[in-house]
């Protein structure tokens, strides 16, 4: 029955998408969700989990603590243990375990959090254009920016993604452990990478670009040297904008911290994909086990937390299914 | 296809359960998973996912920001812009931003916040016993607590999870928008919801537990005192019992702050779960469209930050899927 | 000696006040210190000092922890053990302290707290006016707001603050413990006061003004109904006007949380007192004790964190001596 | 007048003192306070402010900002802008400000800070030793340990310091802009920098002890580099023994991060200091200006924030007075 689905949408293009032209600020003009309204269609979820045969689980989120890479202009992360069994017990602040019969207590922790760290998924209000500071849709900074986070298009305007998704795994093509740092991954290294996998994009997909920078994770990304010297190799310009023109990608993904080529600090890939063509990116993704099982097409599920005005999703956990 | 594994699996109970006894200490001295390890083959990925006809996705996390709902002895949530367009211009600090071309600039939020708000599943290290405090699996303080949250069977130890799910409607039961306040939720409340539905809970299933309260939660649980009115309607202890020894569930959750009855201040429901069976707990899971739709048995999809440490998973955005 | 200087002091205005006028936005295009500039050479220090005959050191500062009563719109008070000995040592994460010799081990707190709590001096930047957001001497947020406080009129630009103060004991001389909720003070009812006490205001001296609302502060601030009831009673502008521009008061504080009278919800003291004059303002200064003595004029010596941006100084212990 | 006191008290020890002794735990089973007992008398209190004679004021503290040097086992600093103009008038949470006459509108800050930051004093309970994680008074983590910081002797609990001090100018000593890393301070050399100076320490004086690592503080301590080259010089166990025991201080401070000698990490001074003698901790002490004027001997006014259960007072502004 799914296979039926997806035959169906095959056959046409996704909702939105116009080959040569991507999406862009289509979707009317309160709309926070951008490229990723082409596929919130009951028939594009059956489509994605059509994917699914074995039922095997991968796990795409790095794990973090307070040492984690990251980027150095965001906030620290702290995981604090707020409530101890100890302070519960000798704090004696709660009634119901000042004497508890059973000797009972509780942990629980405070987090003083980026939304910038770990799995990520950038909301579309995350980077800001021009003198009006506008992201995404028109949305101005004098009208919905604030004290508490962004009043459009925030993280928690991602919809729950169950979407079909591509994995391109470029340094398997370069046949290196990582790309080395500053690799500029354009038009033609996401063909060559796409010919020797034997698959291609089709509109609609969510598309991850492997880069090998992760291999050197570990437990919860303390070699922050080791990954920063891999973390540049990333996508350039024409990269992306032949992956939503050309092939209508819906979301872009990678496993380094910015997604885009290291060369050009004025972030080109970040303002196009999210400002001009309303496509999240997806950043720090670990693709380590989908390319060694060769795992070349899934169903990828990831959901952002619900909280009100983050500007990305993070510390995420995305799963692929096959 | 799919429906040849569910088969298979339906003829017999989940791994390790054992009927009138439920699950336990049985995984092995260093396991922090608990009663999920049952549903983890992919044999019963694929039996979860068998339940998606349509390809309809609902959302049951609920949205979170400085004044929503909690329980009061949690740590607040703020969430605070960090950077700003307007504070990345002046400030000059960044020097890609300080005259960028096109004028951009970005934004991040930092976060202070508990990992016991919103949405969750409590970790199997949430509640701890004894003059030890030793938690699930016998983990004790003294061993694997710490500063920066647990150092054994935290969130982050949580499987990402697809499953097959339940839901027990019991306001609906009732023909009660919610159940009043201190309503207790026990063996005969559970099957006169399950009669009225004409369904039944089978073993390895997630159980949800519907009370009506989160249909007061409006756009992010501002308003406390009708919150709190319902919320102390839950599950007693034979309820609990009942649910994990004759009927093996995996998870039980419900769209309340604690899952458990109100009536009794020491918890013994988290304990039972937690402690002694390693049965993860859900809270303010988000069950009005679904009860709205007679949307009985679904495959839940929800996955916890890898946040190493937190105690639970918060501001979940778990999603069913039918 | 300290005699002489106070009185050669005397003889004349302190710098920059003028009378029926105030002082204003006088002390050159970039100051940030305002009407403090007026006492801060050594011969004021002098003076101030010479108040001192017995060495009595009187704390008038309030204690808080994370329940104390503030301003609701302000982020909340958390003060939490970030190491502990328990967590050092099982934590292993410090060389120096994973096999100590003597065992020895630390405690350190993070704390989340905001810049106005407890007892507090108001910066200048405080507060702002107009369409261009200015505050004192013309700063606007285009040029010194950002997103790590203020860049202009920080707290830490508050000097060092060795001052003579004078007592107005309202309640006192109402008879009361504390004064009425929205309790109006004028410069009739600080006439009134001064007339008790049989003590007048020089120019350049602190102001400070009690209510009798931290009579109820207790412990830690808990009970924030009791408080409540008192915490409006406050300063008019027309008080404000007379304590500045005919008193020549250079800092005007009190036992309140906003120091004004809390009928007029639009705040004109601190708009006249912070932006027009640059007049700082103290809250919450505890000042039962120094009632109590009848000690209507001593040295006052605070000083604020060195936390740049900050935009008040807060948790603070001024000190009275005399 | 005040030299008549300093006459009488100089002819006589501190109370509490002995002679090749020091303090320690004499101030009975609750005092949280340690040798500071020993100067808050009124008498002394009169006799530090007799060293007052020109109304000088210096401040010994350091700015901090986000990026500012510290010890890297503590918790980080953000000081974030919380309200802001733009953020109040957009969000419109707060009725005062939604349509203010004037326009009004403010700025407040949220920290998230360490209580080990900046110009500190640790207090007491900051070294814990043994197996019962003791310290000063003999207070145990079982008793008074807690999840909101110390419940004895936390920074609260450290009185107004109005006390007599001196600078020792080991770095003038010996000739050189700070000394080099890992210079030990013992004896011999607080001797030798006092016969320069020709001064001697009395009972009940605050030592200060200057190497020159603050002189590349600059603006914020953003050179870590340069801090850290110079701030592992400092007091050896002998030195601080002989300041204690043979010449009665009270408070022993540098202007380091730690204080002492960097060549021991297991950190003998301090638990020599804070858990044996009960005396207090200056870390970060900005003594250039000081030495710079040849200040040896001062008034020393210090105080820490009102906030129950930190363990030290930081981001400090002490002042001395001449």
């Amino acid at each position: 029955m799914l296979g039926v689905c997806a035959a169906a949408l095959l056959a046409q293009a996704p909702k939105g998408w116009v080959k040569g032209k991507g999406y862009g600020w289509i979707w009317g003009a309160q709309d926070e969700v951008g490229a990723l309204n082409a596929i919130m269609s009951p028939e594009c979820v059956r489509r994605a989990l059509s994917e699914v045969k074995q039922g095997r689980v991968y796990d795409l989120g790095v794990r973090i603590d307070r040492r984690s890479y990251k980027w150095p202009g965001h906030s620290p992360i702290e995981i604090m243990s707020f409530r101890s069994p100890h302070g519960v017990k000798v704090g004696k602040d709660i009634a119901a375990f000042a004497a508890h019969p059973r000797r009972l207590a509780f942990h629980s922790c405070a987090l003083f959090i980026s939304d910038n760290v770990g799995t990520q998924i950038d909301g579309l209000g995350h980077i800001t254009r021009g003198q009006d500071d506008h992201w995404y849709n028109g949305f101005r900074e004098q009208d919905y920016g604030g004290d508490f986070g962004l009043m459009k298009a925030d993280a928690d305007s991602i919809p729950p993604l169950v979407a079909r998704a591509v994995l391109v795994d470029v340094a398997g093509w370069k046949k290196v452990e990582a790309l080395p740092g500053k690799f500029a991954i354009g038009p033609k290294e996401l063909e060559g990478a796409l010919a020797r996998q034997k698959i291609d994009i089709e509109p609609g997909d969510v598309v991850l670009i492997r880069t090998g920078t992760l291999r050197y994770w570990g437990e919860t990304g303390a070699d922050h040297a080791r990954l920063a010297e891999h973390d540049s190799a990333g996508l350039t310009l024409d990269g992306a904008r032949w992956l939503v023109e050309q092939k209508g990608a819906v979301l872009i993904g990678s496993d380094t911290s910015g997604l885009e080529w290291g060369g050009d600090p004025t972030l080109p890939v970040h303002e196009y994909l999210l400002v001009e063509q309303g496509v999240h990116i997806g950043e720090l993704f670990y693709l380590e086990e989908l390319a060694r099982d060769q795992a070349w097409r899934f169903a990828l599920i990831v959901t952002t937390n619900r909280i009100r005005g983050a500007t990305a999703g993070f510390a995420l956990r995305p799963i692929a299914l096959r």
